[in-house]
């Protein structure tokens, strides 16, 4: 007598959590030392001094009342002026905070809006490789998930394959990059190449064609690489951010999405937002996490610890003769399967303690993941068994 | 092109809401001191010292990364194992940490249940007087949300209206004592009662009917009445907890959901419930909160001043001939208006900017809801109002 649809939801969990609890188990066993997970994006820095300093100045406070109360669903006004002013000086954009909604994170986030936009038939669509919870979260709005296959010479956007995927029922196409898992940034000529498909497609059709950008990952990028901010190239652009990330504050539920003046319907998608988010439980952001990031509204990660960890292990397992896509952004970095299976690549893996995610959730099923945000240590003690792996004949 | 069932939900806000926002455009416009706002259960007094104090402690710890990780998505263990020894310890329960789901309050916490619960045709039942959001939660998952009259000589559960209520698609009742709005507390002889008609009936259609306790209040009690733990008297209970209320945390967003293994498909409940979390965009509770409220498992409130409220109030209004129903739990108190009808009784009052919530939404429409979780100091300035609209002739 319980929903069929969520107790599968909940009994199949994600391929990376299982590896992860594995991992947690095999540590039990074998000690800690001795495995090599590489499976869950749990950042490995700290989050940045400026952060701890927030957070506690926040808690000594003497209201404490004011502190810990109830927020206005949205957020606290002076939380997202202080965030909206940020992104305007950096983006040159016009954001007021009636433009923000603050979530308890990326999820959520992602969530509200898939159903503030989920009229009846509704296409979502997700290009490979993806972040594997969109399915679930697309068809739980009751929505049809429609997959984009990878461009995988480039990682990049294919807008042929794209097109060929967008129907007259398309709300939305779900962009995330940096990306995980791949950690390829799309270039500036992607997305306007993007912009200008999505643009015909709405007029073709009718009615605007939405880009959901999930941005997580937009202050992880390496070698100066530029990281357009997608309302800049394509107005009806809905962004979907949190700090788990950028400040390394994963457990700590704090993101927002973001709906300029701009973007089509951009009131009525904003109350359906809040609708959204009120029938999913939301009642406000963490008040101290928001506090904490408004304080915190221009600090940016210390990238070196991810940079030098994307450096050796893609020197070494490129070394080793591995096929690998070399990240510009984002903590994870894909490698092609000797066997070009990348679930019996991963489970050879394991059986050597070490723990990659197959790609076949992400949609490039030849490939594994790799996390870079581990230790540097951890990635030294490892090398000798990817070193063996190359070495099997599979 | 938006779900015009969100953009309802997000634009229609709740009465409770709308009072609290004109009550700040009035302070802004007449000064703060000169409006009356019972309108929004935002605990007035501050959290334990023993809260700060936990958060100054975590927040000091060296091990950031720890702190603020990705948790399992039902809760860090050794939360989970403090807070159900603390349960064990004062009712006697057996629970272990696997029978605690922590998510981000109450609210996510009942639409997970509900979700869980939602088979097809699934009815929610509803005993008035009632948290207004009961009917968007349990209509957002598709299901028929049924109403109980409310017994308004005792504000008790009126069992044979109840009982004309259950139909063989009767998934579960929600049960919210110490109740708001009416601080009343369902007695051990109601809950007795409850039990015995549900154990009938679950047998009757021949399968269970669960009670989801909605028990935000349970610490908030007067006069030494008892607060039974329902599981210990219906076994298919479902307790959804939030520490807004008895912690003075509301803004911080934790709470936790309860089934302990004697309710009826307790496992598959427990994963349905994770993956309706899921698919609402739960990732996980926030860790510092998570680890904050472990240190505080045994912590209680000092319910002094909503005490010393709650008894200033009933006197002043019953002594200028208000009918009031005196609470025995929670922080609200219900006044009859005057003239019969809340809602008009609320518009006569925000006259003399005293703000009280109608009790339409809450299903009792010829009373007024008062919060008594404010300051004594706004209490004595209102009294003047309260008797001035006493003697005005309706």
């Amino acid at each position: 007598m319980v929903s069929q649809q969520m107790y599968a939801l909940g009994s199949n969990r994600s391929c990376i959590r299982d590896l992860f609890e594995y991992g947690l188990q095999q540590a039990a066993l074998i000690g800690a030392e001795n495995v090599y997970d590489y499976s869950i994006g749990n950042p490995s820095v700290p989050a940045p001094e400026a952060v701890g300093a927030a957070f506690a100045a926040t808690i000594a406070q003497k209201n404490t009342v004011a502190v810990h109360s109830y927020t206005s669903a949205t957020g606290i006004n002076a939380v997202r002026e202080a965030v909206s002013s940020d992104l305007n000086a950096r983006f040159g954009t016009s954001l007021q905070p009636e433009h923000l909604f603050f979530t308890c994170g990326a999820a959520p986030a992602l969530i509200a809006v898939l159903r503030a936009l989920a009229v009846e038939n509704a296409e979502f669509v997700a290009i490979a490789p993806f972040f594997p919870e969109y399915r679930p979260f697309v068809e739980g709005t009751g929505s049809k998930f429609v997959l984009v296959e990878a461009d995988t010479a480039t990682f990049q956007i294919s807008t042929t394959a794209l097109e060929a995927a967008i129907t007259p029922n398309t709300q939305a196409v779900m962009v995330n990059t940096p990306n995980n898992p791949s950690g390829v940034v799309y270039t500036r000529e992607t997305l306007e190449e993007l912009a200008a498909l999505l643009g015909k497609k709405s007029a073709q059709y009718g009615h605007p064609i939405y880009i959901i950008a999930d941005e997580p990952y937009r202050e992880l990028v390496y070698d100066g690489v530029e990281v357009p901010f997608i309302p800049t190239i394509y107005k009806d652009t809905i962004v979907c951010y949190s700090y788990s990330k950028s400040l390394s504050l994963p457990g700590e539920r704090i993101g927002y999405i973001c709906i300029g003046a701009d973007v089509a319907d951009s009131a009525q998608v904003m109350a359906a937002v809040a609708g959204a988010s009120r029938v999913s439980g939301h009642v406000c952001a963490p008040s101290l996490q928001q506090l904490v990031v408004a304080q915190c509204a221009t600090v940016r990660p210390d990238l070196t610890i991810y940079d030098q960890n994307r450096q050796t292990l893609y020197t070494a397992l490129t070394g080793y003769g591995y096929e690998c896509v070399y990240p510009k952004g984002a903590f994870y970095m894909l490698v092609k399967a000797p066997e070009g299976s990348g679930a019996a690549f991963s489970k050879r893996a394991m059986g050597k303690n070490l723990l990659l995610v197959p790609g076949d959730d992400f949609g490039i099923p030849e490939y594994v993941r790799i996390c870079t945000c581990v230790s540097p240590e951890m990635i030294q003690r490892s090398l000798p068994a990817f070193e063996a792996l190359a070495k099997e004949t599979v």
